[in-house]
């Protein structure tokens, strides 16, 4: 089972796109740049870190030259790059916002990794620069770019299920690095929920297509602990969907890696466990006559995703989770914070229509038939 | 794998105590008096029914006289019974009390089928009816006689998952009979959560031995359904725990059998699933070092339990799960209750110490180490 | 999840076939005569025995009379007995061929357990002497009476898999009681081959429904430890079936309990693990789509067994299982200890046809569409 | 779980060893060449094919230059590269021993892909050449070098299984492709055995760290096929070990993708199913107690071996799997292909000792506690 797909031939570059990666972190560096190779249509034309070294080594490593990197402070000079034309948002949540701006104004389309920014005000405000610029804005939701979570909603959505009744998920991990910047609230903008349990939040309104009503959140902040001296632990939290569906999610910092996800429908139920993760998806479908685990072909999720991206701006095409996909999950977001600290229900705007908030398909749409 | 052990000698009878079954639907002929068969301390002595042709029937089958079926106007005649000593309650949820007061009355011990009755003020007279008798009240909730779920709790008591986060659970079955008993309110006192929801509720209890601090519940009942005309079809609802861990639930009639349970700490994850069923129980313990499932001796779970009030009954003892046991999952439900019609957060009285309602410990606790 | 079914009705005995069961072992205490109490079609009406305080507590428990028990000795007077249609021989093989012959002689149709005799030539004689008396003969092969085994067998046989190339099964368990009746050469007729392994063989005939054309096997009997002074401890076999498939197998006295079975075609694959056992079989149907767990109703296997042979008793028809083939897997037993012993491949006679020992198809059959 | 390790900085490769590929086909694309990346003390210096384009397009990715490409009548010319201090050779089974020598003959060290040759004769050949020449050959046995089936060689070891009694083990996929050179006799040496039955052979040799004293196969050529005009489609086999230890084993081109190896003893059970794979190897340890997949780290399998090979040149040892332990694979592998022409078992030389030609242990020994 050779997993690792063959290498693009460099001459196919001038058709496929090319990507300024910026911010070279642990997601950039050991997902990202090496997922890029396999894409169809995009390919990693420059860097952007504040870590020259590093950047070189990167570089070389991948066929690009020194002076396809640059530091922060020469940023627009990938204005003058034709072969550039998109960014791809890597940095500190709270840096989106500054970063997406600077890139709409260059002209550059522009991905941007998930939460799409730290507040639904500074989400939107994002979504406007994009707009007003004339470029396109992707939140880099990577799950609904995949055959197996799109497989998971096929067999939600197709009636097979029965009328789905409730949902339960689980996305917690230890972030045991009290210096992480995800445990700053001015640059994470909040904790466990915004990095991890905005996948249930996300995938939930994917599998469903639809927005929720109202939502319940509790949340615990130890007093004692000094990696939550700034954002939750955990937290627990309820959303109601049209038709008296609820969702009960879970998400920690202080739990062992955990992340799932279990819809159940009177006549079946559609469980991932696990969910959400780079690698190993696992889905199994039943119903009254068994268990079924489609199997998927291996592909490289990153690549997915940059693909897709790379198809919108070849096409002229609004993407699957365009920056209002982002901004959406940020209202909801707040709105769960102020559940929390308020202990009390929180309504949210009603909103008419399917997949109210997204674009073109992506590929793996109706690839794969869910139910066997 | 024989799973069905060797029968009873009867002459051992004498030294073992005998019940009479009050009610023979399915839980009684299919699971309690099959598996009485089994029991070390406890037989089936007689049989209360409505059907007296189905009395018959059974007592021929378990090596009976006709003479030791009851219809429910002679149950005092019981009273002259001295080879019953106790009565098992197996009768819908509403029935309870005047049936265990009955019993009491005779002076006979009473294990009575959970919920223990149909609310809190209700449940707290059954045991009040028992004490002021001077006979033993326990509510019959198997799960805590059960090996697998000691080891759960054991697992979860011995610090080595760390200390606890989150805890989620699921018990949710199709009840698609719309004039069964359980549908009905004054009958049954309420829909799954009395039903399955409870199972998830005290579990959870006893694995903590801890009791909630607050409560927040919502429930969905469809107007159009004529199944859930007077009870919910489902329920979401959120335990707060001391330490503030927060236990999620989802119970239904309304969605294919789902039975499980997790518990998420810091350094492990203890995973039941299925978790509650009268077979099949799969317990994982997952830390660091990697996933382990123990294996447990095949025993029949109520054989278990029969057994526990029958050494508690001849050793005067206070059983693991007595009537106070019940009284609380009745007060907590009925803030679930409370929550759900309100929208609001429903807090409980503090209760101190641990494992503030229970017994004698049963023969399941401590036999199995629980981390291999 | 309720698995034990609701109580014949004593009524209804007078359709239903009376069986006397010979010999109360492990496997009739446990199994068989709690089993027999779902059967729609027979009952047990008599109990044979040489140790009548156990017979007397069963008969008993079992709503029989005294009268009902009979030792050895007393065997003949069931000939007497009209309501006794049929014995069930459950005693050391090598009592088998007695027994049966005995009652063939009193005009009681027989269902003997596997293997059916010693050798292939007293389970010839069986054979003969039950068609000369005029009494049906059924060996008593669970799995082909289970909807598990008929989905695996369907699903072999239907094409889904492409042409089958390959078979693996394991069948071992600890014995580890020097003084077993099973480690006798001259009660037994052979090792864990004729007690176990003869599962692996007699399935995967059932699967293909075709014969095997030669054998080899090697067995390994250690001289130093006294279970297995006169028996194999291990055997390993190969089995070659028309087309080249070959079947690997593996039996053994001296291994955890270990039941598999696996068959491999080029397009798809079939695994049973655990196979064979009592409950809890696990069916995997695996192809280019995916990995498929049907569901079974549960159901007592050995109700399925009595209730077929009842059903041909009454229909007068040649059981699915006859004596025939008990003998054919003795013939091949017989070649895989010749084989063992010579170290040579031994070849076996050509059997034409599909099924060519069997008879009328049991309720099992085609009840469940094996592929989702 | 992110699973792409950091890249290593290229200027620590002064102290690593330097690589040349020889043969860029599907193992070296997808697998080696990625996986050396995470190589510690190994990296690729050169590359040798016969498609020039094809090795430039590999140059650019990783970061060589056009310099380090060379067709196979310039191989002699690595003879100057100092940098070059070992060649991988990926080719043809059929070419190995050519290749082989002539590295030699240049004094670097080399790494062989298995089977090492196409015959136990020629496979000596490349073992007397390399020991003439002064430098290290290394069988590329994948498996002995990852932390899993270390762990399930210790498992076997320790003795917590009890004595080991029987082994199963099946390896098998489907060869779809009449023209690929695996399928011709001259090129590859046989047919599933030495191509993916090697793995059952060698790991089983491996957990045991004995060697067989003798074997019995039977092979299966469909006539009609046009994939097996030359080599066998499947081949069954039974290696017999000291103490009476056998092992059944299944492999061939005609099946579903199969994966699995189970050693039975007396108190225990390893099972890895899938074993033998690049990723997702599943190992549980089955005793008494209970059922345990230990977790291991993500590591590049490739990595591994090349570290291994680099360490071993660096500090002059004898690699784990020298071109011995391929020789004796050979040696095996002659025999099962006489064993399946004549019909006979074939006798094998006894050889002492435990690992008899193996080296030095890899740094997977012992790092991983097998047993929870």
């Amino acid at each position: 089972m050779p997993q690792k797909p063959d290498l693009p031939l460099p001459q196919s570059e001038q058709r496929r796109v090319g990507y300024a990666i910026v911010g070279i972190g642990e997601l950039s560096s050991e997902e990202l740049i090496p997922g890029a190779r396999t894409s169809e249509h995009a390919y990693v034309a420059a860097l952007v870190t504040g870590d020259p070294e590093k950047g070189k080594a990167f570089a070389r490593a991948y066929d690009l030259t020194e002076q396809d990197v640059y530091p922060y402070d020469r940023f627009e000079e990938l204005g003058q790059r034709e072969d550039v034309e998109a960014v791809y948002i890597v940095l500190p949540n709270s840096l989106h916002r500054e970063y997406v701006e600077r890139a709409a104004k260059m002209g550059k389309h522009v991905l941007c990794e998930k939460p799409l920014s730290v507040s639904a005000e500074d989400a939107q405000a994002m979504v406007d620069a994009c707009k007003e610029a004339g470029v396109l804005l992707m939140t880099a939701y990577r799950c609904q770019y995949t055959p197996e979570h799109w497989a998971a909603r096929d067999a939600v959505q197709d009636g097979k299920l029965g009328p789905v009744k409730l949902i339960d998920s689980i996305h917690g991990q230890v972030q045991d690095d009290p210096e992480a910047w995800r445990l700053k609230r001015d640059l994470a903008g909040g904790g466990p929920l915004v990095d991890v349990g905005i996948y249930c939040l996300n995938t939930i309104r994917f599998l469903l297509g639809q927005e929720p009503e109202w939502v319940f959140a509790t949340l615990h902040q130890p007093q004692d602990d000094p990696r939550f001296k700034e954002v939750e632990e955990s937290m627990s939290f309820l959303l109601g969907f049209p038709g008296g569906i609820v969702a009960n999610c879970l998400t920690s910092y202080g739990t062992q890696k955990t992340a799932t996800l279990r819809v159940l429908g009177e006549q079946g139920t559609v469980l991932m466990d696990p969910a959400f993760t780079y690698q190993g998806l696992e889905l199994t479908l039943s119903d009254q006559q068994g268990d079924f685990q489609p199997k998927f072909p291996s592909e490289d999720q990153f690549s997915l995703e940059l693909d897709h991206f790379a198809q919108c701006i070849r096409e002229k095409k609004t993407p699957w989770t365009p920056g209002e996909e982002g901004v959406q999950d940020h209202r909801i977001m707040d709105a769960l914070y102020r559940s929390a600290r308020s202990g009390q229900v929180v309504k949210l705007e009603k909103v008419g229509g399917r997949d109210a908030f997204r674009g073109e398909k992506p590929r793996a749409a109706g690839r794969q038939s869910a139910w066997g």
